[in-house]
């Protein structure tokens, strides 16, 4: 054995938050020495928190120092790692940790050419950012990633902006803190290892032509789609669910029995279908996540005052067919029957589709729920957006899903000469869609939670020296209640014409999309709020902006969602979509929480 | 006759000037009765304004006291017009003029789907701006539109905006009263028509390919080219000019010789190339307008103390061949061997074009003129922009050739999704391309003469519900001097600078263009101004904002131009390319005092 790992030995015995608690500042500080490279400051000043409620408590408020200590400390933080797989990690000054981490990820065995290649990476990202690349090697499972990842990720992240690096490096550095931290307190986060495995099995069935381009993309009924209906139900069956279905239009339903038979239920779940080159967690997560929990009290033959139903929903994305929320939406009567004649690229019908996959159209109907046997909807869902990334919190509570519009718009100008026509005779169209951009992003910021956005712009067939005649624009304008985006949508209109009144331009509108917005039931968002808390994680209440299964199921009973913190940057319907198994492990503690506090309540 | 007919002949009698200014008030406005429609006040208002000391002096007068009677009075004036073809064409109320003016374009013997398609457009345009359409049927050359082109010219104006039309609309009674005017007085623009012939019978000359579609394209060598070279010089031997070549690059060079031999030489010309579906006036006017002034001379058997050398360029437009000013340029000595390798669409080297025009190459560098054996150069050129048209008046004094710089440009933020990514939290790449654009168009609105303008925009496989994470542009930037193009172009991309650091995104920038500003030599622009003043017509200075042949000829010698008002809003580069015969006239008078002028100095 090495020096090194003795150290490394040393460095992973046992603690307790009662231990560290109770510690002399000296000795809680000495306990968490190397969990910050070179950094006790940090753990220091964190203890003045004391005591702590739990792990995650203790973890935040290492961020929350971080956070306040300004960007010279943080450099001088990030400054002190190592170089990826740099000479300085064979030198005496650097922790054991940082070596061992990157030693596991293969980086002390490069071939000359991937030491060449990240030696040009370093040296390009050093001079660029003026501090090394600091990335968690050991990865969102805790268990290492892959050396071509890692390379991937060094490459895509020198192209970020200085300042949003910056924070990202910190919060890699969060999550090697993270991992250091559960090696110490001897935690692993197993449910949300078996959450995340779940995850990564299920992302190994794939449509036809994607599998070659390593891309996930299950779409409706199609035979890896069939295939992931499959291994739900046996998983739901390995977990001790009671009756486990696949209905007619190819939900998977798993209902783990109350202790009485005439209880209510709770219904949660949400879907398994994905975008073309989606992620492996948009959807799935809010399956596996209750599914761990049902497994748990099987194993404790634990029997709930209600029953549990855990759906996965056959089609939200609406990719196949233009029949979004088609799962979640036949749960509540609403299957349009003209959908079954819908063709996808092939002219194969929704309907030829359906039987091809076993279900029986007519019994469709039949899957509507009597309300009235049921408490309420909850959904588990990566958030799919920076929020909860940005601010360090692995947990966030929905407080309602936007309600959205959206149009497509032209302005017409004067197309004219750009050296010949003075400024003050212009009818120019893009700088009227410029006045409207800033303007929709101004008005949206005034409001808690609406956003607005130009995502389509173009002048057709500009040139350098032609002032545009002509510009075209989508606006999605959301917000959290009806009214708030009613009222931001009129404002913006407003605005529009009085643009185009004042440039002497015209403007055309289509509204292509409009959605009700769907607020969580107060006392649903309250109860994963208390769960969210009794776990020591701070709470984050925020809007969703995506659309989710629970806005179909919204129309009929109360609902609320839980969010999960996804990595870089949220991303998603991107094969970057990411979560770690320690935030999925807190998720499937919550929604624990949140059984017990209903179990009180019923 | 009619009594129609016996009412017109009644208005065309034989005004003068003189008579005009010596006449009462009451007898001078009962002089210009029916110029306007019914508004007899219009010209009681402008005689305030006697002496006058040309016609033109008197129609500028009237364009003045309408400008300055308010849009009430305005409208007022336009809603004493009949409707086009209408019913009320037939009533007493009507001015003989209207009738008869309407009459001439066959309005009054229209089919019946004529009249039905009339009808419609005259409902849709009275319902939209609330008057009726008014066009100068007997158009820029006073001889009456055809029938399809007045639809054609319905049907477009009736997308403009409310406010232009009106102006257009006023645009047009000037133009109706011109030619009221010139009928009162007997004067007919005899140049100017020759003027507006030549162009005329120049324009049949187009290359394959657009003759059937109605188009007019001329560029380097083509048949078409070689046929306007030859045309021109004819016309130039018809004129009486001493000396006519096709030169070794193209260019047809008259001269007409001065008293004395060993005289200085006036220079003066334009290109006679065009771009693709161009207009019929762009270059090609300023050879003829001197051309018709030599043929005066020479009727006059007159001879000057200089000589007049015209050149026709023969390329300016670089449409074939990337060698933009080729002609003129080739003048200066500036012509790049280089080019002669250049294909063109069909793999045709320059070399071999100019070897199928019988060109001899080797004598390019021997057209290099001799600096000092010449006075400057003169340009004449239709304006190519909407300040003349705007502001009613014919002629223009040029300060400067604008100089340019052109750049690509693409900000880089982050492609995020457009529901979840809170407004505060993004690096919306077409929102900073947005302030730019704001920015850049206040910039230039600062300057004098400055113009900035993004003509091409796009976000890059926008999504309505994405945050662009990508937007592409370029920027055109141009002033009257070096200096104040630099700074202005310092101060934009300054600025694009602070806006990429605020938005943390980032940009990237290429230079794709560079033109040196052409200041006006101040002796000769004084020159065109005391030409322009003498004929009694407002002087208007402004810059050039297009590129021009005298830009070349400014590197060698002393130059200055004139522009003549286009119609249109002085659209070019368009078939709608448009100039009238009395402004060609008043352009021709211009170029003779500016002979007479020099005859005088030299």
């Amino acid at each position: 054995m090495t020096p090194l790992g003795t150290l490394l030995e040393q460095s992973t015995m046992t603690l307790t938050i009662q231990t560290l608690n109770n510690a002399t500042l000296a000795e809680a500080t000495h306990m968490l020495d190397g969990v910050y490279e070179h950094s006790p400051w940090i753990g220091e000043q964190a203890l003045s928190q004391r005591p702590f409620r739990s792990l995650a408590h203790l973890k935040y408020s290492l961020v929350q120092v971080l956070e306040a200590a300004g960007q010279d400390a943080q450099k001088g933080l990030i400054r002190a790692h190592p170089e990826l797989a740099g000479k300085a990690m064979q030198s005496q000054t650097l922790t054991a940790e940082s070596t061992n981490e990157q030693s596991k990820a293969g980086l002390t065995q490069c071939t000359p050419d991937e030491l060449a290649k990240i030696a040009e990476l370093n040296a390009a990202y050093q001079s660029k950012f003026g501090f090394p690349f600091i990335l968690a090697v050991r990865g969102a499972r805790g268990t290492g990633l892959p050396k071509s990842v890692i390379l991937q990720t060094f490459a895509r992240r020198s192209h970020n902006h200085p300042q949003f690096e910056l924070e990202e490096c910190l919060r890699q550095i969060h999550r090697i803190a993270e991992i250091r931290l559960n090696d110490k307190f001897g935690v692993t986060p197993n449910l949300g290892n078996d959450v995340w495995d779940w995850q990564e099995k299920l992302s190994t069935h794939t449509d036809p032509g994607y599998a070659e381009l390593g891309q996930l993309t299950v779409t409706y009924l199609t035979d890896a789609h069939r295939a992931c209906a499959q291994r739900i139900s046996h998983w739901m069956h390995d977990c001790g669910f009671d009756e486990i279905s696949i209905d007619a239009v190819g939900n998977v339903v798993g209902r783990y029995h109350a202790a009485s038979p005439d209880a209510k239920t709770l219904l949660t779940g949400s879907h398994y279908d994905t975008v073309r080159n989606g992620g492996k967690y948009d959807g799935r997560l809010g399956i596996f996540v209750p599914m761990a929990c049902v497994r748990e009290l099987k194993k404790q033959n634990k029997r709930l005052p209600f029953h549990i139903e855990v759906v996965g929903f056959s089609e939200e994305e609406g990719q196949r067919y233009k029949a979004t929320f088609l799962g979640s939406g036949a749960l509540i009567g609403q299957f349009d029957p003209a959908w079954l004649e819908q063709q996808d690229a092939d002219g194969i019908t929704m309907r030829q589709a359906m039987q091809h996959a076993g279900l029986h159209v007519d019994d469709i109907p039949k899957i509507k729920r009597q309300v009235e046997d049921y408490l309420g909807f909850v959904e588990v869902h990566i958030e799919q957006g920076p929020v909860l990334n940005e601010l360090n919190i692995p947990l966030g509570i929905v407080t309602s899903i936007n309600g959205s519009v959206r149009y497509a718009c032209e302005v017409i100008g004067t197309a004219c000469h750009a050296g010949t026509t003075p400024m003050n005779r212009r009818s120019d169209a893009a700088a009227a869609v410029a006045e409207l951009i800033l303007f929709a992003e101004q008005r949206a910021m005034q409001d808690c939670g609406s956003v607005a956005t130009v995502g389509q712009l173009m002048v057709p067939n500009g040139s350098t020296n032609v002032v545009p005649g002509r510009c075209q624009f989508t606006l999605d304008m959301r917000a959290p209640s009806n009214a708030q985006r009613d009222a931001m949508v009129n404002d913006i209109l407003h605005e529009l014409k009085a643009i185009c009144e004042r440039r002497q331009v015209r403007c055309t509108l289509e509204e292509t999309m409009r959605a009700a917005a769907a607020p969580s039931a107060p006392a649903w968002q309250k109860r994963w709020e208390q769960a969210v808390d009794s776990l020591g994680v701070a709470l984050h209440r925020m809007p969703s902006g995506a659309g989710h299964d629970a806005m179909k199921l919204h129309e009929v009973m109360p609902q609320a969602m839980l969010f999960v913190r996804g990595e870089n940057s949220g991303i998603s319907h991107n094969p970057l979509e990411s979560s770690t198994n320690d935030d999925m492990q807190l998720a499937v503690d919550a929604f624990a929480q949140l059984l017990n506090q209903l179990s009180t309540e019923f």
